[in-house]
């Protein structure tokens, strides 16, 4: 399973997406707006896809190009109620009318919004704290755990990423080598179950966290947290066996040391058993941190925790966020969770999902290229490898830029960048899930 | 000057602010709401005012309460075209029921909206990287000048706020002790001309950074950038002389770092005589960071990079902003330059801030607790002062208050925390300012 060399984690958006050398190639009106693109932004600002698409509207699972072309988005986690929800746009659109400002000023809305959020997690964790961003939301979590437990120590695992402020970046090795990590951090490989010597997983991640932090403490540091987005998505999309996480909960605060749930990406019914993906695992951590689709778009996230933790921190520790919970932000959120809400989106996550893996499962059989399907809910990982059985990242890109030929969005994570990640809106429907299905046998059919 | 032991800039919050132990003096109503805020979040939720007001409705610089009285806002400065400007809500709900994307695709709006944005600045400035919020760009900034210069050192003054990351809380000494500076961090006093000895202001600054740059060196830190907000917000608004950065960008530049200018509150034509603060200064920084009433409300904020600068970086560091440009965000930055441009809101917030200061200045006049009148466009500070001509926070919160009762909402700032901050809106106009100046004067006539 070793990856290699030329193709690392840092350099999967180049593989399977657009290569600027390629701007000739394109469609002249795109190719023009690229390079206009380019003398504003940096390199960074990287596209997806070896042809970039340009979209001008959204609806539900869609998005449309100038065209009228019908894209079927099967990647986008964001607009978790579906592009546009007509329910979400009306809330913004009220507020927006009548009143936008910050959490100084006494606001119903907010605390009403905030009761209604913490009913969603478990007793233990109560009280929340708005920013814009889930790397903000990461950076406050991990700022509060070394005050708390006054360690420094992180843990994360091999390809996790948790966010781009300096301090989160710093334990985000998914990022690459241009963003080293911190000298604090020690790494856990991924819970592959493949790589369990005698399949308890479980027990094996217990061993790689007493070991990490064991080398914490060799080097100095004692253990602050281990942070872990429970469908680890960066790393590959791991989800089973349920109950693996338990075990690290014991370690780390044998340790001294909190456990930070970044449910950026399962939260809020992704993995369709539960509104957030810990809740899989049966564990409470300390600190939940929570972002991406909270909004469907409008920019909100958050951090969730245990009274103990917060009270002795807030008192000590100024922190305001100008835009954390603005009353048109708390709108959105607010629309979201009726959305999610009444229209079960939760059990429907859950029912297509298990539809989807059942399909995907059959289509990958006699296909010696793709290995594995994981996941749970609308969090799905697909595994290409070579011949050989290794990882295919450039395989991968291929599958990527064949379905979007054919105007299906997905992409690819993990370690090694071969993992397609399908990880549509929760309101993905079951035409939805033919349309990909039938596309996505034709594009590996193809391949054979 | 120096300050009253027992109230640092740290407490300041809680001297102009709401006391919990104050709720039982509160109307029924908002005393239930605010019982129940306090237990869905942490005691660092501060609310502005001993009696904190709930407004339901904003207008122009205008908020009501439920039972419709008008409170004059006087203070914020993120809705800079006024609460509810209905040519951004407008913007707002177009976008939103038509598409709301990221950047990862190819936008024609953000594109333009990007170039439309970096005309706006000297043209050394030429790229964008956009983010939700000015933490984040201060952040990034911060994290590009360590990469770019290789160095780790960081000058900024000593009332200076910066953001609330982890990275940009280190170099924030307003935040208090509970923040410590990182060790990489000198501070140079507060550019208030009465402290240089011979009037020079400019001449005693280069010798306060040079004096900070041997410091670094000393402690085997070399200088990876200076930081400065141009109008001095937090360390108690300080505008003129004009000119008195340009030795300091020479002396950052000598010693090879970079000049950070943080317009997040100078910014977007609010010192009335250019769109960007540092402009007043005849300076060209190396980054500018902005944010606060860059969609008047809706998150988005940006670094604006020379782009020998971000072309290193970028190639090798990886960074992606979820929301930070999502095309929403985009729609409501776009319509933010529209009105600013089609109501002149520049040369408005000249006119107005130049009538309001004039005013205060007449105001002050025989009121020997008002010491000085500072500031540019509308962006203005009122030092209050006790009777040895000591800072008086206690009697800047008074002031606050006794307006706040009256209807008019300012609040304070500076090292002491007690420079009366008055930035409004920047729509605020004659008989805003002339309501203003009337209940200001009442408050302080009553103080005699």
């Amino acid at each position: 399973m070793t990856p290699p060399p030329s193709v690392n984690s840092s350099r999967a958006p180049m593989v399977n997406g657009f290569d600027p050398a390629d701007v000739d190639r394109l469609d002249p009106q795109v190719a023009e707006l690229i390079q206009r693109r380019s003398k504003v932004f940096g390199p960074g600002y990287r596209l997806f896809y070896r042809e970039p698409p340009e979209f001008v509207r959204g609806e539900a699972a869609h998005l449309f190009d100038a065209d009228g072309n019908d894209y079927l988005d099967v990647y986008n986690n964001v607009p978790c109620v579906g592009h546009c929800h007509p329910h979400v746009v009306e809330a913004v659109h009220r507020q927006m009318q009548t009143l936008n400002t910050n959490t100084r000023y006494v606001q119903r809305a907010v605390v009403e919004y905030a009761e209604r959020l913490v009913a969603k997690f478990p007793s233990e964790l109560t009280r929340a704290t708005f920013t814009c961003t889930g790397s903000e939301a990461n950076d406050l979590a991990l700022r509060l755990a070394k005050y708390v437990t006054g360690n420094e120590g992180v843990i994360v695992t091999e390809g996790a990423y948790h966010g781009l402020t300096t301090e989160v970046a710093a334990i985000s090795p998914s990022l690459g080598t241009g963003t080293p990590l911190g000298r604090h951090v020690r790494v856990v490989a991924a819970p592959d179950r493949r790589t369990a010597p005698d399949g308890d997983l479980a027990a094996e991640m217990r061993r790689r966290v007493r070991a990490a932090i064991a080398d914490l403490h060799r080097h100095g540091y004692r253990l602050a947290a281990f942070v872990a987005d429970s469908i680890f998505s960066s790393d590959g999309v791991f989800a089973d066996p349920v109950g693996f996480l338990q075990p690290i909960v014991e370690e780390v605060h044998a340790a001294g040391g909190l456990y930070i749930a970044d449910e950026v990406q399962p939260g809020f019914c992704r993995t369709g058993q539960s509104w957030w993906g810990f809740q899989r695992h049966r564990i409470v951590p300390d600190i939940v941190t929570i972002g991406k689709p909270m909004g469907n778009g409008i920019p909100i996230a958050a951090a969730i925790f245990r009274p103990e933790l917060i009270e002795e921190f807030d008192r000590n520790v100024r922190y305001f966020n100008t835009f954390g919970g603005n009353t048109v932000s708390i709108a959105a959120a607010g629309a979201v969770l009726d959305v999610l809400e009444s229209e079960g989106l939760l059990s429907h996550a859950d029912e297509v999902g298990q539809v989807l893996r059942g399909s995907l499962e059959g289509l990958i059989d006699g296909h010696s290229t793709l290995a594995e399907v994981r996941g749970a809910g609308l969090f799905i990982g697909v595994d290409v490898v070579d011949g050989a059985g290794e990882p295919d990242p450039v395989g991968a890109a291929d599958i990527v830029n064949s379905l979007r030929d054919r105007r299906i969005l997905i992409s690819a994570s993990g370690l090694h960048g071969n993992v397609l990640k399908i990880r549509p809106p929760l309101v993905f429907n079951d035409a939805d899930a033919d349309r990909f299905l039938t596309e996505f046998a034709a594009v590996i059919d193809g391949r054979d």
